[in-house]
């Protein structure tokens, strides 16, 4: 057993109420660190192109890392990994908050879940017991209720992670949310839909059990040293939040507009985290379990048609894809549909994605007043936004078509309604614009999920035009309209790094934020608290392993150079707006990069690099 | 009536038997000349989106044009147009041979079939009288059989058009052929199948009647002037045939070679047009009905396995498509599989790509040997181009899947089984790779029928690097890797230019022939044959109504912006040959392409631009 680590996965089997214990090797855990690495590693084995999603033989993982519930400073993040109903392909979601952290103080890593259950249930795992309890009281709740519930049986100290109404219908988006009214999620590929699917309505974890680690004397003082630095160097982010550079993101042409048809949206200062601080929208920040930076936010609206309880406000995401994206630049509008996705438990990204495509298919005529049941889609409009957020959480008329993903409705309304469908491999896109930037063009066509920009993480790189090189690359500058060898390692190389940082289950800000002292200072903490020595290169390779290990579960339900693209929309050139009339150039990156990656020229991993990865295994 | 015309087409309904003549309008005639367009305006009135192709509500069009009949050079061809059961979209076949210059002698100037014969029937158009035979004894015969029946049972001056056992199956991509062994084939697009599903077998014309013209002394002379200056200028394509520049086409990297995945194909030589000449497989050139140039090629193979009597050879796409892009480096085997296709009914081009698909598959093991019945899928391999060929014209076992077209079968298969087909909306690629130049990229992206080199025909401006501008456009260098403005005013105009050509059903080649004198001797020839004196402006226009009336029908269709794409493998850079590492860049062309036509983000003919050419009647 790896110290951080208390060696103890639960695995529970829904359909005969079995629970288990379960342990993964230092071999194993070395490959796969933990998080997004160690569920890939299990989902991998045990489900396939045939897995039904949303069927009793799917699995899914909710697994922490080595740093949760230690005092490594954000080190506190989980990683949901599962086949996605949403893409059909391996998905996962990362979510903050309490609840990693105090998983590990009940006593355990992770949690398997297999089968299904008949009943809905809630588990509870205290002190390291665990129990499965029927949930037909609780199901239908929202989950700010329910965390209250929560709060009431299990007292303050108690972390809930739950599916909204949501997930119970099965939305091929809805997300995982825990911290009740904190509004934390793991949001993206629908992994809440699984969670539905196998009538897991909530798990509750307490405790005051601590995982030990190899060298506590020595932790304490990294901790302290990288604990400051975070904190101090991170006071735009605590003040502002993520939605801080809006006015910048959009000048550089990265802002969602009108369903990504244009470019500029002038009023954008208005939704900006700026004005979210200045307007008195703003409460407080909030940390999550670990967190040194704060740049959660905590809003209220006292009165009028937007009024909420203090609760989670927007984050940078959520503007746009909640805001500018669908012509909205008004804060508390834009935080009505972000307090409906987190009580509901849908994802910001995606929901605002099927949202954005119902105003376009309204506006050219492919969806009708008659279809909306007599309503409408406008853009920007408050009234339309909230219908249509219910309508899809209740899969309600044209909700119900919605909630199945905007590839899907797309495709099911033929036509010319795929256009309206901004998405990789199913994903919706997130809130930057591979217009602005050919590395986030490049990640999107590729990332192991599907439209993603947290799979690389380079968007800073690209909109900055330059990259600290974080420790694990080389401190340069970049053309973020460069279509060559550079792009393509540096988006390589971040894809490693990034997919090591979601098995590490830290936050990608303390990344940002530490710079190049990032990698030597997690090196660091990863040594005081596992014992083990870990070069740079060697955190990289597990990166790449398990970046190689995701894309050979892709390959296996079919995916392959085809599936490698930007949709429709993003060959519409812009002519207002920062980025030019740019359009990316994936396809004379494909090559390039695959090359660089030992792929085939359809995109599989050849049986090579399988091997000189110990992933030979997956080719079984 | 104009000149050129009998003013009289047949509208045959199939379910009824009945026979009506039509007529069309000089308005009509001015807007949309004839073969192309008027088939075009007379399918677009009659079908939409919810025609079933191969069902008695499709309408096909058998479409001469102003020149056949007359002795203008070049201008005897036909258009076959209707609702295609590849594409699920406008589809249309262009054919040489005498039958639309027999057509005319039989005193008619088209026939349109609507319904569908319970029976299988053949018809008979003789000096303006018209029968409707059973062709029960004809069902099930070859091309090359069914026409020496025909030359019995009329005499040798009969012409017919058939399909053969390729399109009695409905096969997708069968070819409607004329002149029994001078292999003539309108054969893109599945025509013969929508025959098929009506289940006519085939069209005798014969006759001695002349449409009169307006001028018909003028007319000796013109026609005496450009017959002189085609036969002069084509000296080359006489001795050698289309397939003379193959190793020219090879080394500017146009040449497909192994499904579309190399970019060289060393022994190319040996397939060449002058290959076939000089080493005595070719017998005579051959001449189509009105033809002063004679690309045609007679071939007989004495002996050995791939021994053949007296018949059409392969002609330039042929050799591209089941020659060096199945890794075919013998003129025998190739005509070995031309000859296959012209008897059976196939088109040359989609046939060798639905080959090419399987092979491919079969290298990469999504076709097992079992899925082929025991038979293999070999590149190059003579006998499993034989067997696959004639088990796709009799759907037996794989060929039933591959009678569906690539993007079908590829999308049957599923997995990674779409990235062998190499194709634009349905329609298989022909001979020309985008890679080579964006033009074609631009054209095959945007082409009314899908991937076309004839809807633009700017290939040869493309490879030679320049135009002298066919007296319809500017005479200018051209870079071929331009892909901004230059490319797209290039390949519109040519794009227009094509449509009309089509609509006169003149050959392309006599535009290649004449060059700059082009348009100046078909405004004269038109003149004195029609009496109007059509600017080239106005013949633009036509052409340019033309392209945005079939824009029309296939945005009826659900065609837009997402579909003006290239399929994955023209993602793949190759890194040999005379194309460098060059993919085409569509996406960016796009909007100035859009722009440039009058067409809104979505790819759609704006109701201004359909209102300026007098198509709002498409909207209703």
């Amino acid at each position: 057993m790896t110290g951080g680590y208390w060696g103890k996965t639960l695995r529970i089997n829904l359909t005969t109420k079995e629970i288990t214990n379960e342990s993964f090797s230092d071999d194993v855990l070395r490959k796969y660190i933990g998080g997004s690495g160690l569920g890939a590693y299990v989902v991998a084995r045990e489900t396939g192109a045939d897995t039904d999603p949303l069927g009793p033989e799917n699995v899914l993982c909710v697994m922490s890392g080595p740093f949760a519930g230690t005092r490594a400073p954000n080190g506190g993040r989980y990683q949901v990994v599962t086949k996605s109903p949403l893409t059909g392909l391996l998905g996962e979601g990362n979510s903050g908050g309490t609840f990693s952290t105090k998983m590990k103080y009940a006593g355990i890593d992770g949690i398997i879940f297999t089968g299904a259950s008949d009943n809905p249930v809630h588990i509870v795992v205290d002190n390291g017991k665990v129990s499965i309890e029927d949930a037909g009281d609780l199901w239908g709740m929202d989950t700010f209720e329910l965390d209250d519930v929560m709060t009431e049986r299990y007292g303050k100290k108690q972390c809930t992670l739950s599916i909204g109404p949501a997930g119970e219908n099965l939305v091929k988006f809805a997300a995982i949310m825990n911290d009740g009214k904190d509004g934390r999620a793991a949001a993206r590929t629908g992994m809440a839909a699984v969670m539905g699917s196998k009538k897991v309505k909530s798990i509750t974890v307490l405790g005051n059990m601590k995982p030990e680690v190899a060298d506590p004397e020595g932790l304490r003082e990294i901790v302290k040293k990288w604990s400051k630095a975070l904190a101090e160097r991170s006071e735009g982010m605590r003040k502002y939040g993520t939605g801080e550079a809006v006015e910048f993101i959009e000048a550089t042409g990265d802002l969602p507009v009108k369903n990504w048809a244009e470019g500029q949206l002038p009023t954008c200062g208005q939704i900006s985290g700026i004005t979210m601080t200045e307007s008195g929208l703003l409460k407080k920040s909030y940390f999550c379990g670990q967190c040194t930076i704060g740049c959660g936010r905590v809003v209220e609206i006292k009165e009028g048609p937007y009024a909420c309880e203090e609760q989670a406000g927007p984050e940078y995401e959520t503007i746009g894809t909640l805001g500018s994206n669908l012509m909205v630049d008004d804060l508390e509008v834009i935080q009505m549909g972000n307090s409906i996705c987190n009580k509901m438990g849908l994802d910001t990204i995606s929901a605002g994605g099927a949202v954005a495509f119902a105003m376009e298919a309204y506006e050219a005529g492919v969806l009708t007043k008659e279809m909306l049941g007599g309503k409408e889609a406008r853009w920007g409009n408050a009234e339309d936004i909230r219908w249509l957020l219910y309508a899809i959480a209740r899969r309600e008329g044209i909700g119900d078509l919605l909630a199945e993903g905007t590839k899907a409705a797309g495709q099911k309304l033929g036509g010319m309604a795929p256009e309206f469908a901004v998405e990789v491999k199913g994903l919706e896109f997130p809130a930057h614009d591979p217009r602005a930037g050919s590395t986030m063009a490049l990640a999107y066509a590729t990332s192991t999920r599907g439209a993603c920009h947290l799979n690389a993480n380079t968007h800073p790189t690209a909109l900055t035009g330059g990259t600290s090189g974080h420790g694990f690359y080389k401190e340069t500058e970049y053309d973020r309209f460069d279509f060559g060898d550079a792009t393509v390692e540096l988006t390589r190389v971040y894809q490693d790094a990034n997919a090591m940082m979601d098995s590490m289950t830290i936050c990608k800000f303390a990344m940002e934020t530490l710079g190049a002292d990032f990698m030597g200072a997690y090196n660091e903490l990863f040594k005081a608290i596992c014992g083990w020595d870990m070069t740079t290169e060697e955190f990289l390779e597990s990166g790449e392993r398990i970046v190689n290990l995701k894309r050979a579960f892709q390959v296996r339900c079919g995916v392959s150079r085809k599936d490698d693209r930007l949709p429709p929309r993003m060959t519409k050139r812009r002519v207002n707006g920062g980025a030019g009339d740019h359009v990316p150039k994936v396809e004379p990156m494909l090559d390039l990069y695959y090359d660089n990656r030992g792929w085939d020229m359809y995109g599989r991993p050849t049986k090579e690099t399988l091997e000189r990865l110990d992933l030979s295994w997956v080719l079984d």
